[in-house]
Formats: structure tokens, C-alpha cells, sequence
């Protein structure tokens, strides 16, 4: 390519919405357009790097036996009232009327399509297994798009979806996608980690999310560095942290503590560690009993300085369906206002609910139901009745692996992938069936395989920059290597050796761009380090007089001299490390 | 690609609605699957030939000099009110509201996009020209979708925009675009024609469009085998057929046609023939003169056996928004009913219009304006005052050509791509300028330039068939080569001939399929005669003994012998012709 026959249109400054790094450098290296809210135009060079995301996709899902076809944007509402979506799906879901009425979703993914088309051409085990996919714009009317590509509302994702006639098949399935995302996103060049994941309101038996690391991300990953345990936030256990209960070792004492609604704050009034303290967070349960409205009262039980899980609090049987209580129950509950509560005394009855590292604790501290006062050195068995015990809390660095196998580390990142087990969720509620080996119906055991292919670059980018821009890994790069000629239009030494040059790189099959725009230096090497090139060649004259190009890698600090004989194989080098 | 790792579902029976050829292949050769009124999953089958497609436009698009982008489907209503086009465009249209009641337009096109692109990047003549293209999902609400892809609602399309600085830069682009054009359809290997087209309501100065030949063809196609005149036929000036009038020959004459109110009943009746006779076409044109509502009467004089040309109707001074006449206007003027109007004789003022061949035509018969009489004999200037003169009628078979160099043909086309020099229409009511070298604003000088992308498919179909099914040009075929074992389970002979020639093929860079799915002889013949691969070499046990493979051409109605040793270069020989 060259230079004046693309489009380039780098910017300064970026625009004020743009609150992250990837968000500002994509709007200041001319890769993306907003059009609207969470809505963008892929300028030239931000095409580049798309297709070059889908073209290795495309290569590993195809290596992985996927078969790829393309269905539909608009999509008729009653396949997703079918599964129910319809409804469930709140406003983000983007319907439309057409000129006759009929209502469509614009798709935000394609369970419903796929298990349409297959339940139409599958009538045999024989058929089976079969994994599809496409590569297909989507739209998710988020209530509050932000962050460039990473939380748009128009994006391009990647979703494949298998069918097999059992559980073994499918779990096979599901290890040939989670291998093939292994394999894209080591070929993306991108440092990544795949989680183990809750799986959600959605159902199935299992999934994994693929994230991009990055510091800036918003996904806390754990994992332990001496095992093969990983898994995110939500789904990761977090085991007690005393293995056993030590024996009561204080009497109980009611303690004044004016003032101190948070465990911080009593902590420090006893001079005691956060650790010894105990949180308690009042939930309300609403349900019918015999057709009569009840409503329960439950206590969860945090350590103090531990963060509560809502994850995996829904999943305490009684609490799927639970809300935190109001003041006016707490009020009637506990006699008392919040700040103060505890398991000791309450006013009405509550289950209570320990964290297993609160469950094993002893002489902790807990708030008295009593405005101003805490109790201290209560225990289990003596002072309070045994608790329900359950996993509650969000696991910390250090923690040990619910493996055996080491202690835990986090890290942040970026979700760009999502592998899932899906069952028979949708393959039952639109009698998607096959013939088995006896003749008999059976549902299809489904999988499903998202990538996110425009999130792609935020993650990227958000892994990979610095203060002069973007610094792309080579396989997604819009370019392989930028040449620099200086004087390009006026000195014929440095147009020849930069078009030789040029014409051996293409030869050789490098995606090379040649800067012929006549440019100055700095704004030319500006340029090309914002829009993040990672291999840059710079011909001048003098250097050509001395026999030399300067070769700079986008994260070197300093070029190197390499001969113009030389320069076609140290950059397949370069490419190839 | 193996069979067995690709997803082949052929049918006997296409569904009942698939009126036309193409739309009942691709559904039996599984090409395409519906999902809706107008929306179609592409299959494997059918997006392979997709991909090629978007290849070769990519390709060509990119060689002259177009630049690729992508715009969003979904695009902000505002944008398309700066053009009025969200007033104007009728329900086709398609319009979606987001959770906030913002209104968004599902792209059926991309000017407005594309100018509010450029408007924002171009600030200097310095930077034109540019011309972007993309090639992307469209939506268009069509009443009445049918034929499968060629009038589908969700499609895909390829539509480039060129920005220059003046008209002559504007032309010059377009020539290049006309020129890719040739050169794609050229490469996908299909019979097309170029035609003059008429510029239509949305102005501009100019515009050509791309048919792919097809007997089964919407549109007919105008052109002069022996010279370079081509056009559509609203676009194709109908001369003269006489070149000057003939004198008077006959008496005028009032003559009892009782019952006949059709040209040829009357010319039956009279033992005459049709191209005597004139008929007359009543139309109303209703406008506001001084703020007042006045109703004007025209005529417009046909020769019997021509058929009329609306579009050239309209372009008639004064008759841009014209209508036919009710019959109560027609009594009113003519003071008798259909099928005796003339221009001799009228009750109330009427402008007469005669086509340029009526206006030389003497001795011509014409209605009386009176119940079940004609008059024979009429002659202009002596029985009637001289009419307005202009083309009206559609051309026909063995017309003078207009550029005087032969007579013209007709030929039946699709209409798969269209080229348009928009001018300034859509910057001008966008804003969108650019400095010139006086460093004053001006609007730039817009092309566009569309291909439909999925509807190339219907048309190569249409173009391409026999009683077997689809004959795909080599290079949009889904695959170049399908090589037929026979008993490759069983016989390894077969296997290992077919795995060799499989090996040498891909290492050749031949796009072929090994149909390892162990059917018999007539199924696989006949689902890749339906599919339409262009070329078949069957691998058989009794063959190779005798040193010998079957290779057969779509087209061909026997078999050739090739070696085994022969046959890469044999294909590749075929493949290059």
C-alpha cells in the first residue's frame, strides 16, 4: 500500500467522551468514526486490523472443523418468542416493526436462528456432531454506551454454535472451541488468560470466558501460578481461611462503640485487627407460601475486611430470588438501625447465613443490635446458635487455590471471549430433535462460542500502548512495516531504494505500507508510532551513502543500522520471532 | 474441503414459492434457507460463492484506487433528515427507535454516512479526489419481496462514493469506476451489458447500469450490434421511423367502427394495417396557477403498435407530474368514452403531444371523439393544427439506432450494478465543502457506485443453468473442482489416488472438494451437477487399472479419459481457459 492512495487522518487531541486509552488512541489514529451513540464508522486502517482479527478466526475455526455460514441481521420475533427471550430480554434487545407490522429483533446473537436452521436439515444421529458459525455485525442497545469498541451498541462478533446427541459429545465439542480460542488468541499475539465462569441465568454445565490482560480491565481474573486453576470473580471459590474453629478464648462483652457503623471504624476504636471484625448484611427473601405473600428474613455474615459475592449469594439455597432489606425492615427485624447489627439478640427471627472463613472464626467482634454498641468476643455453639455455612465472599490475593495446589494472585482483564455449554436450553424449547441410534427423538446438545471481534482492538490496544500511541502486535497490525523514506518526492537514491525495497517486501508476501505523502520527519514517525506500526524502515540519503537503513521496532528505544542487502530477511526475521 | 467436514443439503423439490429458476436452485442445491418474508440464511454453499464475489469486487474496487471502509447498518435519522430522503423514502425504508426513542434508519444505502464522513475529514482540494467504498449488509422493506435473492429485503451490497473537486474530476472518476465495473463482471465470468440508464428523481448527470444477460430477465436492454450504443430502455431514444412526412393522400373521413375501441380491432375492421392507426392517451396535469387549483388537458398521440414510455412521458415540458385522465374528465373534454379519442375535434382545449413518428405519419386513422366512429385520413396541419413533437414510446427491435450507426436489438438483463454521477445533491444539502485552490468553500462533486453483491448469485443462476442445475462460472463457482470417488471407503486404490490428487490440487492452489461422503454414483453425480461445479473428475477402481481417471466439464455432455499423471495440469489448463 501506499501512503497516497489510503487514508490517513491522525488527530492530536482525542475527543472529550473519550475516557480510555484504547477509546482515545482509536479516535486519534483515524481507526474509528463515531456516528452515533455507540455507533462507529471502521475507518480504513481500523478495518485492516478487523480483518485481520476475522481472518484468523476464520482459519482456526475452520482447523477446528466449524463450518461457516452467515445468517441473518433481521430476525423474526417469533423464533425468539419460542425461547422466551422475546420478553426476557429487556430494552437491549433492538426490535422493529416492518411496513406490514410483523416485529424483529436486530440480532444481538443467533441461538435462536441456528437451532431453527439445523432442527430443519437434522433428522439423524448420523448428521451429528456439526458446529457453526458466522461472523456477523450485532447490536446490543446498552443503556450506557462508553469506551469506543469495548462497550458499543453496533459491533462484529464471531458466535459459533455445536450440535451433538449427547453430553460427551458435546463436552468434546466444547474442548475442540476452547483449544481453538487458545490457538486464536496465541496467534493474536495477546497475552490472555481463559477463566472458568459462572454460568449465569443462561443455564448449562459449564463455560469459560477468554480474557485479554490488561491492568485497565474490568474483569478481576484469579488464578493461582503454581496450578492450572483459573476461573473469575464470580465463579472462583474462595475456601476458609482458618482450616478449623479455635476454641472461645473471651467472654462475650457487650462494648460500647458510639458512632461506628463500619467495621473499619469499630476496628480501630478497639484497637483490634479488621480481620477479628464481623460484617452482617440483612436480606429480605418475598414469596408465596399456600398462596399467602410471606416474607423471610436472612443474615449474611462477611469478615470484615471481605468483599460480599451476589453471585454466589444467589446460588444459597432460599436466596435466588433475594433483595438487601429495606430500613423499615431492618428497623422491625433487629430493633436498630444499620451499622449495628449482629446475629446475637434480633428482634424477629433470621437465618443466618455464615462465609465459611466467619463460620471458623472465634472472639470475633459483631455489631449488638443496639444504636452505639458492638459485641465482643462472641462465638459460635456459646453465644450464638451454629450458622448456615456457605461460600460468600469475593476470593483476595493470597487465598489459598480451591485446588490445593498454591495460593491465589488477580489480575485484571478484559472479556473477549465466552465458551459455553449450553445443553438443552434452546434445543428443548424449539423441539430441535434428531433420531437416535433406537429410532427415538432426542434433543440436541448445544454449545455456544462467542468472540468478541471489535473488542478485539480495545483490548489490544488497552494491553499494548504507550505515550507516542498504539503499539500492535504483528498479526493484527494494519501494517506489517511502515517505510520512512526522507525526501521521498527529491532525492531519486532514496525514491529507488525505497521502491526496490518496497516491491522485494511485497514479493516476499509482508504487508508493507510506504509513506509517500512527502511528509517531514516527525510528523511522519508521529504518525506511524500513534497509529501503533510495529516494524519501521527510515531511508535517507545519508544513510544510503553510508550504506545503511534504519531499522526501529516500535518498542525499541534506539534503531539499528541494517544494509539495504540485508533489510528483506532481518525484517522476516523480525516477523517471524 | 472434505464433504464430510462441510455441510451439504440438496433437495429434489424446491418450495412452491420459488417462481424463478434461480430462487428453486439455490434452495434445492442448498444454497440459501429462508427465514423470514425476504431474509435468508446464506448456507455454506452459498456464502463460499458470496466470499468470491466480494473478492473479486474487492480486488478491483482496491486496484482503482477505492479505499475500503465500513459503515454502520444502523444510522441516526437526523443524518437522513439533513437530505429530506426520511421524508421522502416511502415504507421501504426500514426504521428503528432505541430505549431512549431515538429513530435510527436500517441502511438501505450510505450517502448521507459517507458525506457526513467526509465533511468532517476533508478540508482541502489537496485531499480529493478519494473514493470510499464498503461492502455490507443492507436492508430494504420491500411490499413485495420475491425470487429468493434477487428481490430480497436483507442483502448485501457494495456501494462506493467518490468526492472531487469539479465536474471534470467527478467524470473522470466515474470512468473509472465504469471501468472496474467492466473489468469485476468481466472476471466473474458472466455475459453482462452496460447500458445507458436515466438519471430518475434523484438528479445528477448521468448514469450507467450493469445487466447480467438473462432471458428470464426483468429489464430490457437497448443496444446497436454495430456500433457502442447501449441504454435501458427508459433511457433509449426512439427516432422518427420516417424520416419526413408524406404528403396528403386521402380524404379525411368520419367512419362507423362500431364496437372497436382498440387500435387493432379498428384496424382489423378497416383492413388496414396496425402502424395506420394512432392512438390517444388522456392525461390530466393539476397545478396551482395565481393560488388557484386549474386543471390542464393533454393528449398524447401513439402510433397503434407502439407501447408508451412513462419516464419519457414525464421528462415532456409540463408534464412532470402528470396523470391519466378519469373517465369523467375524458367525457367532460371528449364528450364520448375510451376508445374513441382524437385529436380532431375536442370539446374542451386540449395540448396535444404526438410522438416523433406520429408527427410524420399522414393518412392516418384516429378516434372521432364520438361514440363507435374513427376518422381515416387524418393529416396534420390540414385536419389538425401541428402538434408539440417528442419521443414518447419505447423503442423496438429494428429501430435506427440514435448515434445513426445501425439498427437496434434487445436483449432481456438483471440489473446487478449501477453507476451514478450524483453531482452536488447530497453535499450541497449536507454542507459538505471543501477549499478550493482560492481558498474558498465549495461542494464536493459526488459519484456513488453500487453492486449487488447477493443478487450476482440469482443472476449467474439465471444466466447459468440446465435441466441438472446450476453451471457456475469457474471463478464465483463454490468449488473449481469436485473429485467423485467411487467405494473410497472400500477400495484403497480409489483412496489413495483421490488423497494424492486432493494434495496436488491444494498445493495448486485449485479450490477442491473430495466427496468422501461414500455415496453412490448417481446421488453424488447429481448433487454436484445441482450444486454446479464446474468441473468433475471421477477416481474409479476399473479407470485406474486401465491408467485412467474421468474428467467431465459441467457442460459437457461426455466424459474425457485423463492419466492420473496428467491430470493437475489437465485442470489447471482447464481452470485458466
Amino acid at each position: 500500500m501506499r501512503a497516497t492512495r489510503f487514508f490517513i487522518s491522525t488527530q492530536k487531541e482525542a475527543p472529550s467522551d473519550a475516557e480510555i486509552v484504547s477509546h482515545q488512541l482509536m479516535m486519534r489514529a483515524g481507526m474509528i468514526k463515531r456516528l452515533g451513540s455507540g455507533i462507529y464508522t471502521y475507518m480504513p486502517i481500523g478495518l485492516r486490523v478487523i480483518r485481520k482479527v476475522e481472518a484468523i478466526i476464520r482459519e482456526e475455526m475452520n482447523k477446528a472443523g466449524a463450518i461457516e455460514l452467515l445468517m441473518p441481521l433481521v430476525q423474526p420475533a417469533e423464533l425468539w418468542q419460542e425461547t422466551g427471550r422475546w420478553d426476557k430480554m429487556g430494552p437491549e434487545l433492538m426490535r422493529v416493526k416492518d411496513r406490514h407490522g410483523r416485529e424483529y429483533a436486530i440480532q444481538p446473537t443467533s441461538e435462536e436462528v441456528i437451532t431453527d436452521v439445523v432442527r430443519g436439515e437434522i433428522k439423524s444421529y448420523r448428521q451429528l456432531p456439526l458446529n457453526f458459525y458466522h461472523i456477523q455485525t450485532k447490536f446490543r442497545d446498552e443503556r450506557r454506551p462508553r469506551f469506543g469498541l469495548m462497550r458499543g451498541r453496533e459491533f462484529t462478533m464471531k458466535d459459533a454454535y455445536s450440535f451433538d446427541r449427547d453430553l460427551a459429545g458435546m463436552q468434546a465439542s466444547y474442548k475442540v472451541m476452547f483449544d481453538a480460542y487458545s490457538a486464536i488468541f496465541t496467534r493474536f499475539g495477546l497475552r490472555f488468560r481463559a477463566v472458568a465462569a459462572d454460568n449465569g441465568a443462561i443455564g448449562g454445565t459449564g463455560s469459560h470466558e477468554f480474557h485479554v490482560i490488561a491492568s485497565t480491565g474490568e474483569d478481576a481474573l484469579v488464578y493461582c501460578p503454581t496450578s492450572d486453576f483459573a476461573a473469575n470473580m464470580e465463579a472462583a471459590e474462595a475456601m476458609p481461611l482458618a482450616a478449623a474453629r479455635a476454641p472461645a478464648g473471651a467472654a462475650l462483652a457487650k462494648t460500647a462503640t458510639p458512632g461506628t457503623t463500619k467495621c473499619e471504624q469499630v476496628a480501630a476504636l478497639l484497637g483490634l485487627e479488621l480481620s477479628r471484625t464481623v460484617k452482617t448484611i440483612a436480606l429480605t427473601v418475598e414469596k408465596e407460601v399456600d398462596g399467602k405473600q410471606v416474607k423471610e428474613n436472612w443474615m449474611l455474615l462477611l469478615r470484615g475486611d471481605h468483599e460480599l459475592n451476589e453471585v454466589k449469594v444467589a446460588k444459597v439455597p432460599g436466596l435466588a430470588t433475594h433483595r438487601f432489606a429495606t430500613e423499615a425492615e431492618i428497623l422491625e427485624c433487629y430493633g436498630t438501625v444499620p451499622g449495628y447489627l449482629g446475629p446475637i439478640g434480633t428482634r424477629a427471627p433470621v437465618t443466618v447465613v455464615a462465609d465459611r472463613t466467619v463460620a471458623n472464626m472465634a472472639d470475633f467482634v459483631c455489631g449488638a443490635n443496639d444504636k452505639d454498641f458492638h459485641y465482643t468476643g462472641a462465638n459460635w455453639g456459646r453465644d450464638i446458635a451454629e450458622p448456615l455455612v456457605a461460600d460468600l465472599r469475593n476470593v483476595v490475593e493470597g487465598d489459598a487455590s480451591p485446588d490445593g495446589k498454591g495460593v491465589l494472585a488477580i489480575e485484571r482483564g478484559i472479556e473477549v471471549g465466552h465458551v459455553f455449554q449450553l445443553g438443552t436450553a434452546y434445543s428443548a424449547a424449539m423441539k430441535a430433535t434428531f433420531l437416535d441410534e433406537n429410532g427415538k427423538p432426542a434433543p440436541l446438545q448445544m454449545g455456544c462460542y462467542g468472540i468478541g471481534v471489535t473488542r478485539i482492538l480495545g483490548a489490544a490496544i488497552e494491553q499494548n500502548f504507550d505515550d507516542k500511541g498504539i503499539i500492535w502486535p504483528g498479526a493484527i497490525a494494519p501494517f506489517e512495516v511502515v517505510l520512512c523514506p526522507m525526501n521521498y518526492d527529491k532525492i531519486e537514491m532514496v525514491r529507488a531504494e525505497t521502491e526496490r525495497m518496497y516491491g522485494a517486501l511485497q514479493a516476499a508476501g509482508v504487508d508493507v505500507i510506504v509513506d509517500d505523502r512527502g511528509l517531514r520527519p516527525g510528523a511522519m514517525f508521529a504518525d506511524w508510532e500513534l497509529i501503533g506500526v510495529p516494524h519501521r524502515v527510515v531511508i535517507g540519503e545519508r544513510g544510503l551513502k553510508e550504506g545503511n537503513l534504519e531499522y526501529q521496532g516500535r518498542r525499541d528505544t534506539e534503531a539499528t543500522a541494517v544494509t539495504p542487502a540485508a533489510i528483506v530477511e532481518f525484517l522476516q526475521g523480525k516477523l517471524s520471532s
